[in-house]
């Protein structure tokens, strides 16, 4: 707990880096609680706790999750700079010819940080100056590799359907990934970059785009958002259109990852192919909103885990941003300048079906966790899901779906009308 | 709740049918509680109990759950054979074109009815006797289509290796078919009956298979197991095969169904197919135990709702059982008997995202559900998940895939090894 004595005796003595206790509630919060894990902890016994974690978090006796001490400098950034911080660790089994392979994995969550009615280069640089001290505490902290949430670089305007905030998009080396890189080379880490793009030599096209950069600060490739929603105020297809970079891994210093960008993880087709191409850990920097998608956010990236057999770090920004000017949102309610509440809730999922508890809803945040690799391959072979998978079976039934004469395979009780 | 006195008036107050009120702790039950989400209510202030069920069955304000008042009837055989009910409405908007569908929906969980040591018609006997009460009281509940637990006239047996537990098999025409057409005509009620069939068209073959018995008593077709298990003591493979029927959707005077029998719920693909066929309620009848599985039950049956805009109903059964011959489990401990503790914890999935309470991890149940079928197409509409899948990009991957020589999509770091 970031409290303001004894830092130093408390990551010595193996404590949690967990939510700054003793604060205000956030404004907003209900029952004064920053998560659905916290207001748990604070109202039952601990065997009822316990019980609850087991459950909630798909823990086994076999495999607890771990608290991790962060260093003394990243609890002072999150004091100073007010930002929620949890680290956890995963476990895997010892095995006999491997040795194992622990990364530590961050991700980013945050609101923007002037309004939207600030002059763009005031919000493009206020957003970095907000930034920079919490992947300093990832650096702090030894995070090997880093995810930014989507578009980080802006707020997120789609909801206005003004073409303006284009203006935000960058090309692939443009000013935020120069940033990022030096930040990557300073603490040899991969870092994931989430951006609106501007693919300058593709006629200024735009993209929603993740930009992969080395440990060495060097950029090793970009994937692009493949599945562009059209619901509520999401509004994204009026600025950019669906990936064409495929499902790409980048094997890294530290790892394969592949990055299912917002949307994408509604898709279970998307979280598939990322997982045939090998990847370990799939990043899902998102912004979503609290009335729409709170009631998928805990369950969809836990399923991509377990059907895939890797790690998923799913990233939501935090807040309400206000814009300039009112919008409808087709729901047939008056013009108002807001998208609603991005709940943060950023958290890890892990191959075994278990998961950390999720940031504050409310706050800005930093989620770290340590993760064995080799876990993916052991439960490969125990689940044996890709085995058992009849991939022909399903390769045969898409291209007969995508015939426009598609006749879905239904049988009709032939008694139907008899008495019903 | 079934307590002894004013279930009449109860029923007409349009309160829940829920847990028995004031019984002893289930046995092994974790500080008294039968669930996780009984264990909430009785332990948080009623406002952080709706904020918890809020987050954790997919709430959201504009479509509350609403408890369904039972009959009589239906109280009176819970209390009398002690068994769990339940009972909840999913709601939908009005459409102005389209009528209300409304279907009333039950799932049974049970334990076995008598030792395993038994004399096998004895315990097929015992199993119907038990089964019987519990489909009487779907009938008085007026529940449009039932459905039965996995292979849910013996005990789960494949862990054994025992060839002797295939006389359990019946073609599917047999005798516990017959037992629940008389049911199905009786109480006008589809039956979905998930047994071990013995293929005496095909040389005996044994196969795990999904009997769809019509409203008219009529065998409207069948469904066998597309993905099995070899995991744990799962030694299915031992049995049977992968089924060889596709993924048929049964269109019966209530609706579109298909049932993901039991391992398939951990293959998006299976729970995707039903979907592209137009299922509108895909049943998944089970036998999990929970160290191995738990963790994964809440998770996969709502990914898939989700995902598929479609009303899933998910079936575990219940308890412990015991075989006469002991034997090992591959995991290094010494031979043993059981199995491990069936977790039940059955319960519905809404296309919204939503979910129901489950019924007892401990004890048989009836869990009942009012769902309008029209949500279906609302969701579909609202969040376009099928417009926005691009299948044709996935049909060719898996072809791709499918060749012995594909070449997985990495993209390496030039600088990989230059300092990590």
């Amino acid at each position: 707990m970031a409290s303001s004595n004894g830092k130093a005796a408390q990551a010595e003595e193996g404590k949690a880096a967990q939510a700054q206790e003793g604060k205000a509630a956030p404004e907003g919060s209900i029952g004064g609680y920053e998560s659905l894990h916290r207001l748990l902890e604070a109202n039952l016994s601990p065997e009822l706790f316990q019980e609850a974690s087991r459950l909630l978090l798909g823990l086994n006796c076999a495999r607890p999750l771990e608290a991790i001490a962060l260093p003394e400098a990243t609890m002072t950034l999150a004091e100073t700079h007010n930002f929620d911080v949890q680290a956890f660790r995963f476990s895997a089994d010892k095995e006999f010819l491997r040795q194992p392979r622990v990364v530590r994995v961050g991700l980013i969550q945050n609101s923007i940080a002037v309004p939207t009615t600030c002059h763009f280069s005031e919000q493009k640089k206020a957003i970095m100056d907000k930034i920079r001290p919490i992947v300093d505490a990832a650096g702090a902290s030894g995070v090997n590799i880093l995810c930014l949430q989507e578009a980080w670089t802006m707020p997120f305007a789609f909801c206005t359907r003004e073409k303006r905030w284009c203006e935000f998009a960058e090309p692939v080396n443009g000013e935020s990934t120069q940033f990022l890189q030096e930040l990557a080379q300073k603490y040899n880490m991969v870092i994931v970059s989430p951006i609106l793009e501007r693919d300058v030599n593709h006629g200024e096209t735009i993209w929603n785009t993740a930009v992969i950069i080395g440990n060495n600060g060097n950029i090793i490739g970009i994937h692009r958002k493949n599945h562009i929603p059209r619901v509520g105020d999401f509004n994204e297809s009026t600025y950019y259109m669906e990936g064409n970079t495929g499902h790409p891994v980048f094997e890294t210093a530290y790892g394969k990852i592949g990055v299912n960008i917002c949307y994408g993880r509604h898709h279970p087709l998307n979280w598939l192919a990322f997982g045939l191409n090998g990847a370990e850990i799939v990043f899902n920097p998102s912004a979503t909103v609290g009335e729409l998608s709170e009631p998928m956010w805990p369950i969809e990236a836990r399923n991509a885990a377990i059907a895939n057999s890797y790690f998923v770090g799913s990233i939501n920004r935090v807040g309400t941003e206000v814009f300039p000017n009112p919008f409808t949102s087709g729901d047939g309610k008056p013009q108002h300048a807001d998208f609603g509440h991005f709940y943060g809730s950023s958290h890890f999922s892990a191959p075994d079906a278990s998961c950390t508890p999720s940031l504050s809803r409310y706050r800005d945040g930093l989620a770290i966790s340590d993760m064995n690799l080799n876990l993916c391959r052991q439960i490969k072979d125990k689940w044996a899901f890709r085995m058992t998978a009849r991939y022909d079976m399903y390769a045969s039934l898409l291209s007969e779906y995508l015939k426009p004469d598609y006749k879905p395979q239904v049988i009709v009780d032939p008694l139907i009308n008899k008495r019903a």
